[in-house]
Formats: structure tokens, C-alpha cells, sequence
């Protein structure tokens, strides 16, 4: 049993809207093949993995670094003791290997899409969804019957921002959702205000919205967002601060009410200890939300999670950013409380199933082997095309 | 006066050496050439820089990200106010635009590489040695008229290790270094006391000998050695933890009496602010020592010196790593406490110029303008046939 290439490709996603920091119309991401000599229905089995938006490609690091890594080593040291499936935790080391600590970054995003691609290698020789791999494994076989998945977006809509932003609720809550999500930080705290008020106009009030600053405000301007959305019930308050500034969130967590999320922009376990130490966060309300293909992977994501127990934090309290499939089938697995979605963005890399549910902002564990890619006509097509698979 | 073009090759620096976790034997640079239209003694002005060593080549986020962002602003966009020269602030902040906070790692690499070149040039544009530029612009005119250069090296010789360490120890005395550094964490506690033993054998007692665990220790293990190195009169121990673990520094500081070191790789203002917050460092004796190639270049690193101040660390306490001729400008031109230096290793890019002089540890300014790359003759014969310079 053994790898016998990894193929990575650049996939753009470009998208016209812009957060308070970044302009997404030159986003791209990687996404990545890895072909097996493992046969499955007459065909060799092939994982597929891709990085979240915002990040950007990383062919540099995984052409240079971390594939030749993976391939150099003898095939039976990426293999489980027994060698019946490969090893997600021994590929992640071979990957990591004279790689110096510190430094969190675009190194975590290439481990990510690597990663990605590995756990659906894995699930996809066991036959079986992700989630259901990650309930037995790290779940004692437990799983959630019906998830949330809440939508990011909430744009800004420079020429009509009322009817952009009415009109774009109203599209959201049609598909199925119940919890939404909404950029802050772009304009005056008046008019983020106005925003809300029309947003809460679709969406009703009570834990049905959540606002995201995308760690745009210094620490005053923090505190006066956070003040005027305690007069809301939303459901979080989203990187109020620098992801970084710990201090910051503990003095934000100490003079305001409303429940912080943060974790999307942390890359590992080390950042996220930090976090937990130093945030001041407060584990019956407030939320952390890494990316697993950011953060090293699900294989680092799977430490960050079991870190959290040790400090306090519920595995309900973790909410993956990333709109992803990864996302979906660690929510269900592991028994998360949520995912994100992007409802019409980062296409075709953004989403779910094709045939995916969402019922009062809920779903279901889906079947298809792994990830289930293959169940996405556009994404698998366009991987197809990109990877030059067969 | 505009940037016609910047290039970026790799350059590999292998080295047959490891510290306790790496190896060097892959290990690779980005060297980078910014082409100008500005003329001095009849030819166009080029800005050279590269990268430290320890996390490798950068191609991919130059290419795709960097260097298309600098090339597509309008040229008057990247000088100063009065158009005399380029602003190493503003081709920064075109370089890190769209890019999301956090994630400070390879990213910071990159724009570290292009930053040095930046800054050679508008060293080489005002037609003076880097440090001269520094020292007017950061330091009220003034600068270290000689400065401490230590040698980082001390490392295992598995098959001779009392006469290997011996004899580079010696090597480096001869060289004229006084302060010298050595690996430990790579073999049990009881064989590196040993070998400190026959290290203070060559350069003698009272502050000659630094230590360097490259991050590699357990809290437990650092405290253990911690009072091991006590019993010798050592100028620091560097790296002793994982360089994120702020609580283990902290507790480190409580328990031990020799100094800590810590900050290569910390990559960003946020991290060591952070170290400076939670780290529980002691201003009269710790050191910080960050990278400017591999922390997102001078540029930041003069925000991070800035920031130290503002809590208490005086320039003196700043010691660069990475062995290169920005650290040596930097250290004579902002008033720092030394730099670092590679007798011999990661050749031809680690070190100062060929005539440079050390004496009883100390050197003096060099005269060449910008970094002086030119005044090294295989440095510059490998950047001009790497980069395919005329």
C-alpha cells in the first residue's frame, strides 16, 4: 500500500466582495491529489484536499518541502501499526520534518491541504464518510444526527448597502438557514448599526445573527462595537481584535457581554494554548473557530480540540471556519457545535453536497465515502480538470 | 525614479550540521535583486537581499503575491514624501496588502527577503553604508563606533565530540571572536554539561559561552537544565522552550537565574509583544533576539525594537540573529547589543565582509554603501550568477 504521486494545482476563487481588511479578487486556493496504488470498485483510490479562502495558494512550500518529504520516505512508515490504511499522523510528521518551531503560517496552510486530502484518502479505504472515521476513532462511535451550518456573508453593498444587504438575508434564510453572519468594521459604527437592525429585520431576533470585524479594531473601538451589540441578541461577536492581541480579548471578555468568537487566523496549537491562557475567553459563551486546513489540518485541529478539553472548553463550544466539507464531517464526528457555510461564494471550492438539506439552519450527516468531493459536480469537475486526473 | 524589475532565485545552503531539531542538509535561501532606473557612477542602482537560514526558500509567495502587488503601483506610490528616494514603509505596505492578520510565518519570510533589498537600496541611493542610514533616521545620528559580533556553532561531532567541539572552538578564537555560542538539548543533560566543560576549556570563564536548545525542551527539561547552566557564569540560554510557549518562559524566569534568549522565531510585532506581555522576561539581564530577514524584514523589526522600548527593553538588549550583514548594520546604526555571525557555515551568505576585522569579539562600521554585499566576493559572484545579474 503506498502513495504514488501528489499532485497540486492552483484553483482561483475570486470574489467581488471585500471584508474590513482584505479585497478577496485575487484570492486563489491549492488543491491537492494523492494517487494510491489502493484499488477500490476496480479503480485506485485517490484523496483529494484543498485550503480555505483567504490564504491564498501554497504550490511553493508543498512542491518544494513537504511532497518530497512524503515521498522519500519508505512506503510502510506512512502506514497505521497495523498497515491497513495509511497514517494521517506519520504522513503529518514526515510532512513537518526539519521544520523549525514557530513561524505559524502559509507553512500550516500547505500542511492543511495536504492533510485534507489524506483523512479522505483514509476515510475513502475504509469506506466509510469521514465522519463516521472521526466518531470511532476519536469519538468513542458518537456522532450528531442533525448539525448547524451558519452562513458567512453579510457583505457590504457600497451602492445600495440596505437592499444589498435585505436582499442577501433574504436569499440566505430561503436556502435553509437559520443562524447568518455579518461583516462589521467596513463603515462607522452608526451605520454597522443600521446594518444590524436591517439584518435582524430578516433574520428575527434571538441568537439568529452574528457579526464579524475580521480583526479590524483596535482595542477602544472594540469595546464601543461590543457595547453597542450587547443592545442585540446576537449569537457572537467574530474577531473583534488582531487574532494575536491576547490582552486584548481578556479586557474586551472582562467589559462586554456578549459572546466572542476568534480562531480562524491561529495556525496551531501553541497559538491556540496562547489564546486560552492569555484570551481571558469565557468557556460558557464564547467560541473558538479554527480552520482545519488552515491550522496544519484536521491532524493538528484534532490536538487543538483535545487541548481546549483540557482547559474547559466543550467540543460544542468549536465552530470550524471555512465553509468546507472538512468542517461538516468534523462537526458531525466529533460532535462540534456548528459549522460555517458561504452560501453562492468561493465557488466552486465553497459549500456542501449538491443535494445537501439545510432545515431551520440544520443538516444531516451526509453518505458518500471521505469527504465526498464526488457529490459536488462543479468541484469535482473542476479538481478534475486542474489535477489532470483521469 | 521607479522598480523595473525584481527577481528572486534559491540558493542552496547546505550544511552537514544539525541542531537538536533539524537538519541543515536541504536547507535553501531566496535571494532577491531589485533593478531600478536610478543611475549612480554610470550604472542602474540594484538593491540585493536574501533570507536567513533556517526556513528555506520563498519562490512561491514572492512570485504569486509580493512582487506583483509592488510592480503594479504607480511608482510615485513606493517613495517618500519628497520623492528623493524609495520608502521602505511604503513598498511594505504595498507588499502586505490583502493579507489577512495572524499567520505570521513564511509570509514574513518573503517580505523579509524583499525588504532587506529595499532597504540596500535606498542605502545605496543616498550612497552610504546602511547603518549610517539607520542611525539618522532611528537613532538621533548616533551609532556604535565598534560592536559585538558573537559566532553562533558549538555543534555535535557524533564521532569525536570533545576534540570536534574543541577544535571549532579554538577556530573561532582565532578568528578573533570573544563570545561564543554552543548547541545543547541534543544529547542527555549529563554529556552536554560535559561538553560545556570542554567549550569554557578554550574561551574561558565570565560571560564567553552562550547556550542554544533551539526550542527543543519540555518545561521540565528546561528548568533541569536551567540549574545545571547556573553553576557556570554563561551569557545566555537561548531558545530553551518552544519559542510560543510564553507561560513556560515565564515560569523558566521565576525558577532560574541565567539569562534567557528567545526570538528568531517569532515572526511579527504581535508575537513579541506578546513574549514581552506574557513571557515574564527580565529587562536587566533577558535578551531578544529577533530576525529582520525572516520577520518581515528591518522595516518591522524597527516597530518590534520600538515597541520593546515602550516596555521597558533598552536597543541594548536587542541581539539580531541569522549572521548577516543586516543584523551587523543594524546593531552599529540603532545602538543594539551585537549581532550574530557563522564562522564557515551557510557559506557563501552567512557573515560581513571579506576584510572584515574581529577583534576580542568586537568589529567596527564598514564604509561600502547599502548592506556591502558587493564588498564579499563569492556572495555577490553567487547572487550575480544565480539572479542572472549583468
Amino acid at each position: 500500500m503506498k502513495i504514488t504521486r501528489i499532485r497540486d494545482a492552483v484553483a482561483p476563487i475570486p470574489s467581488p466582495m471585500r471584508n474590513s481588511v482584505i479585497s478577496f479578487d485575487k484570492m486563489t486556493i491549492s488543491i491537492v491529489a494523492i494517487e494510491t496504488d489502493v484499488v477500490r470498485d476496480g479503480k485506485p483510490v485517490v484523496g483529494l484536499g484543498f485550503c480555505s479562502n483567504g490564504r491564498y495558494a501554497q504550490s511553493g512550500i508543498m512542491r518544494e518541502r513537504l511532497i518530497p518529504r512524503v515521498m522519500e520516505r519508505d512506503a510502510a512508515e506512512l502506514l497505521d501499526d497495523d498497515g491497513g490504511n495509511f497514517s494521517p499522523q506519520r504522513i503529518w510528521a514526515a510532512m513537518m520534518s526539519n521544520e523549525k518551531p514557530g513561524g505559524h503560517g502559509d507553512r500550516a496552510v500547505a500542511v492543511g491541504a495536504i492533510d485534507m486530502a489524506v483523512w479522505d484518502l483514509v476515510a475513502k479505504i475504509e469506506n466509510k464518510p469521514l465522519w463516521k472515521v472521526l466518531s470511532e476513532r476519536f469519538n468513542s462511535g458518537a456522532h450528531l444526527d442533525e448539525v448547524l451550518v451558519y452562513s458567512g456573508g453579510g457583505y457590504y453593498y457600497p451602492e445600495n448597502e440596505k437592499t444589498g444587504l435585505i436582499g442577501e438575508m433574504e436569499r440566505t434564510r430561503a436556502l435553509g438557514y437559520r443562524l447568518c453572519k455579518m461583516k462589521i468594521g467596513g463603515a462607522d459604527i452608526d451605520t454597522d448599526r443600521q446594518r444590524i437592525e436591517w439584518a435582524l429585520g430578516v433574520v428575527g431576533a434571538g441568537q439568529n445573527l452574528a457579526v464579524d470585524a475580521n480583526g479590524r479594531f483596535g482595542l477602544d473601538e472594540a469595546i464601543a462595537y461590543g457595547r453597542m451589540l450587547e443592545e442585540y441578541d446576537l449569537c457572537w461577536y467574530e474577531e473583534p481584535v488582531d487574532p494575536l492581541d491576547y490582552m486584548a480579548h481578556a479586557v474586551l471578555a472582562e467589559t462586554t457581554s456578549i459572546p466572542i468568537a476568534t480562531g480562524e487566523n491561529l495556525f496551531s496549537t501553541q497559538d491556540f494554548r496562547n489564546l486560552l491562557r492569555h484570551g481571558g475567553l469565557r468557556a460558557d459563551r464564547d467560541w473558538i473557530q479554527p480552520d482545519p486546513s488552515l491550522c496544519y489540518g484536521l491532524t493538528e485541529c484534532l490536538r487543538i480540540i483535545e487541548l481546549a478539553k483540557t482547559m474547559g472548553w466543550e467540543r460544542l463550544r468549536t465552530v470550524p471556519h471555512g465553509g468546507h466539507q472538512l468542517g461538516l464531517h468534523m462537526a458531525i464526528g466529533l460532535g462540534l457545535g456548528g459549522t460555517e457555510s458561504y452560501p453562492g461564494v468561493f465557488q466552486p471550492y465553497g459549500g456542501f453536497a449538491d443535494d445537501v438539506e439545510i432545515v431551520d439552519g440544520m443538516t444531516t450527516p451526509p453518505e458518500a465515502p471521505g469527504l465526498g468531493i464526488e457529490t459536488r459536480a462543479k468541484m469535482i469537475g473542476d479538481m478534475r480538470e486542474r489535477l489532470e486526473l483521469g
